[in-house]
């Protein structure tokens, strides 16, 4: 018999891992329902034909395709045949040949969103603000912090074009983050700046290939982008204007009038421009004072897909502690339910990404001490009327809602203790001939090292 | 472009049924959490080396097996004859062929939960109480109720044979179905007993027919069982010798007295009486006594899964008005880690069978009422200075805990009352010129149709 595995980019989620992801998925429900959120899941698996040509042909390749079921049960010559002319194409390119394969693994929480909303369209009441929170799977090479499988938390509105809900999103963010404790900087722009900008190069229609080129500023700095630019066909005189507006500076209000100074001929570089200012005035409005994010106007900002069509938000992580890329991100589209044959529902969204996020955390020990570990304190087994004695304290234990464990059995003090020190409670409780005598119970504080023999009434007091 | 539409036997759980199934697993997971579980999960996929032959030939085929990515980069003309030859052996039997299928989805918790124990045996404490909510996927023909995705939740410990842990799921079952509000019976048996019904028949080999034609009691009746016995061999005699056997009557004290004069002569039989003694007083120990479900020792309860060799139970609803199966069962197993290499690791669990656990309740009408919606109140958007205004109080109203939503755009009346009553919540909030210029919000309740004009504290301290 081999070693027992699992496959490669997929993770167990040990005990202590997966009451932290609680903890992150608690937080982040909670306050999509405090804003009116509604939780929507769908199936792991969809219909192949739903997911294929959504994700350009690199998409196509990575999704994980599920053998269609009792393909050996077909014996007919001519089924056979064709079975075999099915399979020639799945051979031949990243074909998806309903006879071989007619289902596959949710790639994104995206596609099937758009495809609920179009299927249950009259059911539903507009705006439809829904969060989803659940895992996709990728055929990609796995590597560090990239998984085959792993966790999207999508929160979207459809149906309303109103600029609150962008500032909504805003404010979802700016809470989630601050409850998590992890700092940030949460980069807002638009679309249609982009757009703008390609305008003002004189050069409309080379807008992707300049938000391609924007998005690599972090990584590649001014120069690397003015190469790339210049790669891409942009003139000098376009790279020039591109300099100009990405190097406004000041607070949102004043780089928000520099651009628009800079913008005056551009009807889509002031729409973007009033957009912003409605956006973030209604913030403004929702925001708390305690927050601690810093919201910032960032005309580099681009966003790689090329859905978007207005605001566009991204959020990085702020402490120099952490080197880590987005930790989120969304925007406005346009017309996503289209592709399902529902035209003209606006929708804007945001995404968190789960398994960046505990990275952070983890890095920063952000997490409170008591997330990791359920159970509370471990009776010990001392057998016999001292057993019976443990169950009692046990029962009252749980009564009051202290989660208790009683070790099985009576086995020897050095292994229960070994074991209440593995599972990494803070309390052993003793149950022995003197406490049952008294009617008390020893108390061991795991971390002080103290032990006391107290009343059952004061442990649970302590335990609380 | 056709309709979109979802894999067959596979669902959407829409907000209302997401929040009743969160209902029912925060219950479960607050119950495992306070007994001292712990939580698991484990990847969608697994290996398929590591699923194959653990569900018996019919397992094996209803197994949703992934085709492997790249197969349409394999150019080389060697590799190709290799794949074709393993695609024949695809295609003549439900065969796991690794060079076009290596990964399968999860087809139940038990061996996930078998396989990481093993991979994980030096670094968890035991015994290892851990409990798992994910769903499972299998290629079964979908009918009512049975779906191709399906929640499982388990509840195991492993490491340890004190029948203390018999009782404690006992006392988990009580404690769920208590606050789940659904009357059940449990049902416990132990195998031991089986055995020694097959030896009582003279023929101890027969213990599996025995317990399959049993396991049909409620189905067919008794004569039903009886025609089933002899089909399978067994004498007159023994028949009669079961049929004594099942008839015991009284509460279990009763039926595990006469069972014991029954078996006096069988060591598997006493030794079954005396561990469901020790379970049920362990019970009696830790019961609580407002749980309201009988726990009955019934010595016709098989079981079907031939894993299990100590107690066996099983949770059946108890109320007339649902017609249902099983909706829970489990039991002790041995050596369960065995198929992967760790021999000697006893363990006992208990399941839930979490879709039809939520069809009973629906049935009985048990959800709580507040449980299917989320947003507390809606306000109504009359935009301009009363949309500023709406803004103060929605920040307000969420500052204080309640979920509520601004309508985003300051569309018609009758549009937005519309989405409010579509939307299911109870308070609509109105806040126009004179409710702005007084500093008071207008309350409607659309269960009453009562409306008032009221304090914002005051219409906090309502929706509270």
């Amino acid at each position: 018999m081999s070693k027992p595995s699992i496959p490669s980019g997929t993770r167990d989620f040990s005990p202590a891992v997966v009451r932290k992801r609680q903890y992150i998925f608690n937080i982040l429900r909670n306050i999509f329902e405090l804003y009116g959120f509604q939780p929507l899941e769908t199936p792991a698996m969809e219909n192949l034909v739903t997911l294929t040509g959504k994700y350009g042909e690199e998409g196509d390749r990575l999704i994980f395709k599920i053998l269609n079921n009792g393909l050996h049960t077909i014996t007919k010559e001519s089924e056979k045949e064709k079975l075999a002319t099915e399979w020639e194409k799945v051979l031949s390119k990243a074909y998806s040949s309903p006879t071989v394969t007619e289902r596959a693994l949710r790639y994104d929480l995206t596609i099937p969103f758009a495809r609920y909303v179009v299927m249950n369209q009259n059911d539903l009441a507009f705006p439809f603000r829904r969060y989803q929170m659940q895992p996709v799977w990728r055929a990609d090479r796995p590597q560090a912090g990239r998984y085959r499988e792993f966790w999207q938390c999508d929160a979207d509105v459809v149906g309303s074009t109103s600029l609150m809900n962008e500032a909504e999103l805003l404010c979802i963010y700016q809470a989630a983050f601050y409850e998590l404790k992890v700092p940030v900087t949460i980069k807002v722009n638009s679309r249609k700046l982009l757009a703008a900008l390609a305008e003002l190069c004189g050069m409309p229609e080379k807008m992707m290939d300049i938000t391609i080129a924007l998005d690599k500023l972090d990584k590649i700095g001014w120069d690397g982008v003015t190469k790339e630019l210049t790669e891409r066909g942009i003139s000098e005189t376009g790279i020039s204007q591109i300099q100009n507006i990405i190097n406004v500076t000041g607070d949102n209000d004043a780089k928000l009038n520099q651009l628009e100074a800079l913008m005056t001929n551009s009807p889509a570089g002031l729409e973007g421009i009033k957009e912003l200012r409605t956006s973030l005035s209604y913030y403004g409005s929702l925001a708390k004072t305690e927050w601690t994010g810093s919201i910032d106007v960032d005309i580099s900002l681009a966003r790689g897909l090329n859905y978007y069509t207005g605001v566009i938000v991204e959020v990085v992580c702020d402490s120099e502690k952490v080197r880590m890329g987005s930790i989120g991100g969304g925007g406005r589209y346009d017309d996503l339910t289209g592709l399902f044959g529902l035209k003209g529902l606006s929708g804007v969204g945001v995404s968190f990404g789960i398994d960046r996020i505990y990275d952070v955390m983890e890095q920063l020990g952000v997490f409170p001490d008591q997330v990791a570990t359920g159970t509370k304190a471990i009776l010990l087994n001392f057998g016999g009327a001292n057993e019976e004695y443990a169950l009692q304290i046990l029962k009252q234990l749980r009564d009051a809602g202290i989660a208790t464990e009683l070790y099985p059995d009576s086995s020897k003090f050095d292994k229960q203790m070994k074991y209440a020190n593995k599972r990494g409670v803070t309390f052993v409780l003793l149950p022995g001939d003197e406490e049952r005598e008294k009617g008390l119970i020893s108390v061991k504080n795991f971390s002080t090292g103290e032990q006391k023999m107290v009343s059952v009434a004061d442990c649970i007091h302590m335990l609380q």
